[in-house]
């Protein structure tokens, strides 16, 4: 249920009625830092709803304020629930830990406030399905809410999404996706709350397999109907501030996923990926083409077209900076590359003109969720002796 | 007389005393939006003193709102020369065209105003030289100027300087620098302002073989002492408002530079280099290793390193996102890439750095002054045949 | 139980006592037409014992003249029986079809010719046994075998195991290989003998995946433990000569592999791959660095030293064409790449060489069949639901 | 004058009157030793008259002994002038030095020899000239010469030819030329032959920008009208057997080309430019698109087509190894790569289908004139101050 996100276009006239719409941001670490950024550019670049970065919410009163100066923001708060009560308040953006967000989450939507949710949606299926529930009853009242995978706004995505759909490589038979990084490279790393399963769910798992299988989604709007999984721990014990502590989640898992029109998709994540420091690569082969990237070049798509002749094809190189590239003639002339943290400001634009246009903003938390249930679905079969996995059709809307 | 610009640590302590620096930009085209972008966003990252972006200066008081509502100013003028008057004006960052610049430059530095020029520092020698010196009389008072040479902010290209200057390459000998664009390759692409002597100056010579020449000063901290030059205009006529007009500019440069150490760099741009959206490629080749890059892939460094066993050599491409590289320490995670605008964010950090730390900003208007004297030997060697051209020693100054 | 095949010193003396050895080949199709270009060769580059291409063996009289006469074989036959008992012939170099190697290579060891068998060793692990059986026993009477897993000596490959066997990279963790193909990508490509099981014995997990995994055994020398496999084919008919027919082996094949050491690898192989014409993919992850290299660029070989300070990290391309490197010191001066072929010469070098002094040539049958038991595995998991499978260990042998 | 040579059909008949051209080569050294490759092995892949390797001749009985045993000449000889008096020989393969060529080649000519003749034509001007009217003269009798720029035998650049003079990058504008090899950057690599002017005429300019040279005229099919030239010697003296000696020859070399069409091609050439091993660069920029390749993979063609919607534009990498490239057919499956001493092999499929065909191979020995008459008009604007030197027109044949 991969809805789609081709933006709107660029010129589309977008006047918001009435007060310029408030926006709380909670959380203001490397999440928090990456969405300001966006929300501090966006309208210099798009034509968006009038709207103003109000608060920004911590816990820790100094520490918010220094970052409320850095990022932009107008005023500060440490309690986010008296933040939902406030009438001029009509944006939250959630960039706190996973397990904080179902609460936070389902608080807002329940307040009416629309919701832009760093991905994952929760640390346990339970909970994103709780949330998921809570969107829905939300939107019915037309309050909206948005699940922060945010590499779908990269303009090389964008564009190969583009291509598949127009049928450009055909039908999609083999999908290879992976993310490599290698923090986590040095056995002597230090413990971190990234490390523990009840802080973080999982580990390369949830924190980029999500991404890439995200994306296999995206890219191909097709749904995973069976899922084999594997996950290990290269390094199970790394040192804390008392010593070795055990590392509860994992360094890297693989996946292979069949897809319900057939193709076969294979997912590999990686922390201690020696030499690769955020390789987000992606391959998809089609009966008439193909295309492949990687976000460490992230302004360029590679695309062959098997319908040309033989003595022709190869891999293209389009270097995605053209004014007819997806939120391309909003930035720089050709040539000029962008960086990674404009998938945000991508992502709140859409995110905006969707609430602008009350439209549900894609991708929804029932993308979201059907990401978890894939992942959840990984942990099962690797627990299982790697065993192949059902996926239960995700349940249809009435929409 | 290429002064060093190694960014000053990023943790400096650059508390600014009494009242924030005030900032007036004028001009909001194409560089315009680039360096409110730097102002914008330096705050956010970097440690800078503390200042506002009051005033944007242009012509057209419509065109103007809209811009400062768009790029963060907050007041507008239509008259530059009322703003040289204000009191709470510190800072004059000049973005108008080049044929503007040296009024204003010179009026900016006689209002005792710091002044952040756009390259090139003028159309001509002759203004070029004016605005020099008025800029050398200014800072004897203690008012800072700086030519906007944005590349040099490049990180990749930082390191790159590092290492050069660190001997890791040992004695540079060959230097192998192009500027390629296609924005003119179509024939049929209009006539602009950018194509005519009177309003441009020169054409791929001025506008982009001046950055290859910059950075080949830059990198290797040197001096050209000799030129032999040649231009070349490959679409004559193109379309204006009222029909074929005259092309005054070239579409593409060569040149061979002579350094004072003896090095020889080839220096080629071009605007029909079709395929080639804006690729500023270096090579550098010494007698201990070599490093490449190309602007198309702006956070990617290549360093080889010849004292290496022979079995082991080989170019290795450096992704510089690391927390080590010149300015990244200040931006995302190791592998996550910053887009070209961030050269101009950079530059504004080293700018407001070196006015409130009293010095001498680089690049300074002598250096930006040297790139005009190279190409003016360009086109002087042009026209007697490539024959090579000498170089005049540049003034020494006291410091 | 993978053997090492670093190979001997180029300048090894290797004078062979008495006549040139005579050698035989059987087959001359695609494979006999490289391996006799490596026999053509290899004297030409290589300090080898004297040998004579003698008998070319085939079973059509007239094709197999034609075929001698342009590959350098003296005389021909069309009986391999009557080949196997002349004095004359010491070495038979077996380029038939899988079905037929358990046969003639059994028969050949047992008549006391040493034996070059190309891969695989046979077309069921049972077949496989027994010729590994048969291998055994000649041994003990100095009857030398060799698999031809010619990968193996691609010198970008034999350079990456040097460095993992000196610990460049430390301790391995994660290994990506995938062997993409793409000749099969088009659905209306006919029928063949390679896409029935009975002749074929498998799609593309014999004939593709099986090198990537020899690739794995060869630069880790390790033992795979464990197995889950997952096989698919896309297109199940293709035209044939009587109209559609049943494609009845794999397009595509997935596995995971725990290695003895803990490392895990992860192996894909396709034939429908679009775009990839043949590119045999090894990433290689270890604590310390990691190599990459692509057989489309089967001279060049990337390498991490992640021990290098980060500011200066990088895979670097290490064009494998110097003196230093393996094999490349007969070859052309540096810089002047080799092609695929001479994976065949260099292994015919080898083979030579250990046959001239009366050692075990690498890889032997054991380490062929080693790598049709994981095949195996693969096929036996895939039949499972992808659920592990142990891998008995391999039997140990006196030496 | 560049003559096409758009390789015959690969399934050309051709079979040969008579007896067995025989074949004399002069000279094994490092062109003697790649020659022999392609004598050795062109039989077995294309559909050659039939030849025979019958003598190496050298001037050491010994060492010629060695070599003609390891390259599969059948006889040896000490004195080419007894060679060229045998009827059973009809073709000379000359890879002796430079300075030795126009003796040999006239010699051979005149005895009514078809020749060979390895690049360049001969080390001076003059010599040239003499050679080129001895072939014509001999041209005339039947009796035919080609020399021998390898290059053009590269699948790939003969592709980029191809789709240059189909049209599909237009009316080329711009050319960028670079050969830039390293092994003279290390300050202590010794004197050689090489690097005395008497022996080898010039540097990198004859060497290698030659190549460069050729490539643009091959592929423009185009002729250069004027030239501005610079050579550089960066290390003066080497160690040579007794002390330093004076290197008298260039290091590097730059070069500028008008040529007829209006199109402007730069040329660089070095052999200090560290970390490239044998790169020659070729970029050609025509106003409907654009080719980029490089020695270093010489499988490859890098091919833009500007025809094509900018948002699907970008260099797609063209494996050259399809059935459907030049010469691909007659050797390895798709994705199966050649290396460098094919061109060799080609070079020699082409000479001798010309020879069979009664035909002037190409390219001619005017071909290499032309060549020289440009390197030799480098060095005379290097030695006036780089001005442009206007070339005369190449005298016109009668055919």
């Amino acid at each position: 249920m991969t809805t789609a996100n081709t933006p709107p276009p660029a010129t589309a006239g977008t006047s918001h009625d009435g007060a310029p719409l408030g926006v709380a941001m909670i959380g203001y670490a490397f999440m928090g830092k990456a969405h300001s950024n966006g929300w501090r550019n966006v309208a210099s670049y798009f034509d968006v709803p009038a709207f103003e970065q109000k608060v920004l919410v911590g816990r820790g009163a100094a520490a918010v304020s220094e970052a409320a100066a850095k990022y932009g923001w107008k005023e500060t708060a440490t309690d986010w629930r008296t933040v939902l009560e406030r009438d001029d308040i009509h944006i939250v953006d959630i960039c706190a830990p996973g397990w904080m967000h179902a609460e936070i989450a389902i608080a807002a939507l329940e307040a009416g406030k629309h919701v832009l949710l760093e991905k994952p949606l929760a640390n346990t299926l339970a909970e994103a399905e709780e949330i998921t529930a809570a969107a829905r009853a939300a939107r019915a009242k037309g309050v909206q809410s948005m699940v922060g995978f945010n590499y779908r706004r990269v303009p090389a995505l964008a564009l190969a999404r583009e291509l598949i759909n127009e049928g450009r490589i055909g039908n999609v038979r083999q999908v290879r996706a992976a993310y490599l990084q290698d923090w986590l490279a040095d056995a002597s790393a230090p413990m971190t709350w990234r490390l523990r399963k009840e802080s973080a769910g999982s580990g390369a798992l949830g924190d980029i397999a999500s991404h890439a299988i995200d994306q296999v989604l995206f890219l191909l709007g097709d749904q995973v109907t069976e899922v084999s999984g594997r996950t290990h721990t290269f390094v199970n014990r790394r040192p804390g501030a008392e010593g070795l502590e055990d590392v509860t989640v994992d360094d890297a898992a693989w996946a292979t996923l069949t897809l319900a029109s057939g193709a076969i998709a294979s997912v590999e994540a990686s922390r201690v990926a020696t030499g690769r420091a955020n390789s987000l690569q992606l391959e998809v082969y089609g009966d008439k083409g193909a295309i492949r990237l990687d976000l460490e070049n992230l302004n360029e798509l590679n695309f062959l077209d098997a319908t040309a002749p033989a003595r022709e094809q190869g891999f293209r190189r389009i270097l995605v900076t053209e004014p007819d590239h997806p939120y391309m003639g909003a930035w720089w002339p050709q040539g000029h590359i962008i960086g990674w943290e404009h998938t945000f400001t991508h992502q709140i634009r859409d995110f905006l003109l969707a609430i602008d246009g009350g439209t549900q903003p894609s991708p929804s938390f029932e993308d979201g969720l059907e990401v978890q249930r894939i992942l959840a679905a990984v942990e099962e079969s690797a627990a299982a002796k790697s065993a192949l996995i059902q996926l239960a059709a995700a349940p249809t809307e009435g929409a």
